[in-house]
């Protein structure tokens, strides 16, 4: 059985996300990580012209892998308005969204075989009324009713090829995270990450290392207890259930070569534990995946970039580090199917 | 005028401290970084023997630089007790004081040019009523009365060859870090920064990046207010004294390489988001360095690791690197002086 390509989204038409595009089909063509462009069509041949790329070519998800290997081909979601680079129109803005619940929708039904979605202005897509935090959440909606193996996530993973690290807390003040941060929550992601490291990475026996919360670990209780009130049990309950898991680690020693070689997953408990040594390690090649969906989805680890959209300087390491990791996973992700 | 030999103190005589010392003195021997170990010298003999080193010599501090490149220097402290390695005891907790208390006197009085800290057990030094949180805060009590020009700290920097940190909340759990991070520490920390920046590290106009508190930096109040109501105030401050200081920058986007370039230290919020990045960088050469106080004082930076202690496989880098940047700021602050 071949598998299917990757579904790309379009993600805001004035930012770096069409460019980007053309560049990883440009450095993927002679590889094996096919994937369909779901964009507007004369758009990315207006760009492919300017950055002397072939036209990019409009075709089904089922012809992409054929037509991959001469141009990028695109399932065309037209855009209300002609896009300006830098200066994203709230009148697109549901094509941006249509494009996600196409990629999302194929990718339900086998069509294409992940989503890999390029980076959105959430003040464009809120000024027209979209209800949710980010990609994340919103593809985690759409996918809701769709049957899942395990428990149901979503979970932000950002992966480098030298740390990957998962988030028991996100997007909200560290303050409000210091609330959230509840042995069910650790428990949770715990599950989530483990099962998608066993799954979508294929690892039989995959390691967890837990962070502290403070300095130190808390020093036994000296620098605060929510190491030996919340960690401490939760890493218990977390090996009865036969999980390689270990911690509470000092936050500060856990992320150098030597310590990360003895885990192949980190959870952190607020977003800047997790993503300042990820981001210190590779700042161009870290990858976002959400762990525990019915789809596989991954995004470049960066944004819109509207400063320097349409101006042929946009790096597509990121994107194509996602689109090789959606790869993986969707790989692996049918291996243990089958 | 030469500049006098830097002070190396005791540490735990049951940690690595004595065989790391030796191992300093032996790479650092036909360098300029001269110093004089405060230890007992049977110790250190004994231990230079199991290591195959030349026998230490004992000498007056200003004789350390003559004898340096045949013998590590010796200020005699005699211990209680024999030490065990691996084995701390607590009688030996009055030469690790004395020893300490020597290396700042002699610095005070300019016999020495600095003061380097072998690591310390709190716990045993606690045990014979040792009132200090750590080195840190006992040296700036012993130098509480000397003379100092301008903010007096202490402020703790991490510093390896990729980036320096300085931190505004230190040994304290996250929750109440959150308290204590208030416009007028951020503005002391940063001043006290600036100043040694200045005179200890020789930059005629340093450049701070203060971290944010929140993820993205509080992404306009979204996600904290501490950017709005503490951070950008206390930087509108020290701008209007004519620093050049940068931020709030979103804490996970400005410890990569790229962005490290555009300053000299970052200042950070609490322990971890400060030292995640530089151990993540440089597991073992960042040095702890204490600005603001009437004397250069340095340490390495990592604890007594007993666990090792007296078996030969200790790694000097840290030590070494810690020497070498008091040199390099006792020769700043002279050359400021003068």
């Amino acid at each position: 059985m071949t598998r299917p390509p990757l579904a790309v989204t379009l993600g805001d038409p004035a930012g770096i996300g069409p460019e980007i595009t053309l560049k990883a089909w440009a450095a993927l063509k002679d590889r094996r990580h096919s994937f369909i462009a779901h964009a507007d069509p004369d758009q990315l041949a207006a760009a492919a012209r300017t950055l002397n790329l072939p036209a990019p070519r409009v075709c089904a998800p089922e012809e992409a892998e054929t037509v991959f290997s001469d141009a990028l081909p695109v399932d065309p979601v037209r855009l209300p308005v002609q896009a300006e680079p830098g200066r994203p129109d709230p009148e697109n803005a549901s094509a941006v969204i249509a494009s996600i619940e196409r990629a999302v929708a194929n990718t339900l039904e086998g069509r294409t075989g992940g989503v890999v979605t390029n980076p959105v202005s959430k003040a464009v897509l809120y000024a027209r009324g979209f209800a949710f935090p980010g990609h994340t959440e919103f593809v985690a909606h759409l996918t809701r009713e769709a049957p899942w193996i395990g428990p149901r996530g979503p979970v932000m993973m950002l992966a480098a090829p030298e740390l990957k690290t998962v988030l028991v807390t996100i997007h909200m003040s560290l303050r409000d995270a210091l609330s959230a941060i509840t042995r069910e929550a650790v428990e949770h992601t715990a599950r989530v990450t483990l099962g998608a490291l066993k799954r979508d990475f294929g690892l039989a026996k995959p390691r967890l290392a837990v962070a502290g919360l403070n300095p130190h670990a808390g020093e036994g209780g000296a620098l605060g207890r929510e190491e030996i009130e919340i960690l401490a049990p939760a890493i218990e309950t977390l090996r009865g259930e036969g999980h390689h898991v270990t911690g509470p680690m000092p936050p500060d020693t856990m992320f150098h070569a030597e310590a990360r070689a003895r885990y192949d997953a980190a959870l952190c408990l607020y977003h800047d534990q997790g993503l300042i040594p990820v981001k210190t390690l590779n700042f161009h090649g870290g990858v976002n995946a959400t762990l525990g969906l019915p789809i596989v989805r991954t995004s470049p680890d960066h944004g819109t970039a509207f400063d320097i959209a349409g101006k042929g300087l946009a790096r597509a390491d990121s994107l194509i580090a996602a689109i090789k990791l959606a790869s993986i996973m969707a790989e692996n992700r049918m291996k243990a199917a089958s």
